[in-house]
């Protein structure tokens, strides 16, 4: 009877350590989520804003708007772009420049003539003005990044062609 | 005797039950660390970077430049900034503008003679040239946004004095 007595009162005490864990975990679980904004996708600051139809894209890309600046104030504009799996720009060139931001996910920049570099959360690409470039989505993977359109008053963004499947695999072989 | 078996096994599985459920929750939150990208903080997109010495803070900041602009190439500078519980700037102005991007916690942005605006996750703030402002954390919050000075050839910041605790007492009241 005694060691049935220890054996329920060690059973209790693990029942109360266990409990305290889910709540010290869902504590965590519910910061986390309200941290990131209470959206219903725990992994994105921003909802995906409009399909992308554009024939300078390929697959499909999701641009949400942050900053139109259509009184010129800023004289920038900001935007948050998600290009799912495989997706990606045209080649194309900013006159006034452009700056991304990686949030999420596995993408590919690649400057006309050099290999392309491996983008993940938290790296900046800084675009100088009037450079030739992509920017777009690993094979398996999505790929979020803020994006800044500098200088816009040196006019829209020129676009040179796509980049072609055999671009797009050569690019991001081994990476 | 039977009662207590009964007991005994009704306590069983109870922890069982628990058990499952702390290992659907730790399967989330592996899945959320995953998502957003594998950093060693389930929440951080960037490294803390800098604990910011300048008279024109109060309480602790950490800023980490992202991109400085030292040529002058985009008009831009940006940069991730954490502010702890408390933290906020003094109030200031930017001759050639500010946006700021949130993408964790909570804080409050308030424009001179207006009352404070609460921001989450996901909300963007343009704050036009020369509008006195403040920006910084909830009382028990972090908060963490991107910050973009814009036409930066218009000149530094202007600063106006500190936000008293009288002032941001009133600013953060009931939100």
């Amino acid at each position: 009877m005694s060691f049935l007595l220890k054996f329920f009162k060690r059973q209790m005490n693990f029942s109360k350590r266990l409990k305290s864990k889910v709540g010290y975990i869902q504590k965590i679980l519910e910061d986390d989520i309200y941290l990131i904004g209470g959206q219903n996708m725990i992994d994105e600051i921003f909802e995906r804003g409009q399909r992308v139809s554009s024939e300078f894209f390929i697959d499909t890309v999701w641009v949400k708007m942050l900053v139109t600046d259509e009184n010129g104030v800023f004289d920038t504009q900001v935007y948050n772009v998600v290009f799912e799996p495989a997706a990606r720009t045209h080649w194309h060139a900013h006159p006034g420049g452009q700056i991304l931001i990686v949030t999420r996910g596995k993408g590919f920049y690649q400057e006309k003539g050099k290999t392309a570099r491996v983008l993940k959360p938290g790296d900046v690409v800084e675009i100088p003005p009037n450079v030739v470039h992509w920017h777009g989505a690993a094979p398996d993977r999505e790929f979020v990044h803020i994006g800044m359109s500098t200088r816009v008053h040196l006019g829209p963004a020129k676009w040179f062609g796509p980049v072609t499947d055999e671009e797009y695999k050569s690019a991001v072989e081994e990476k």
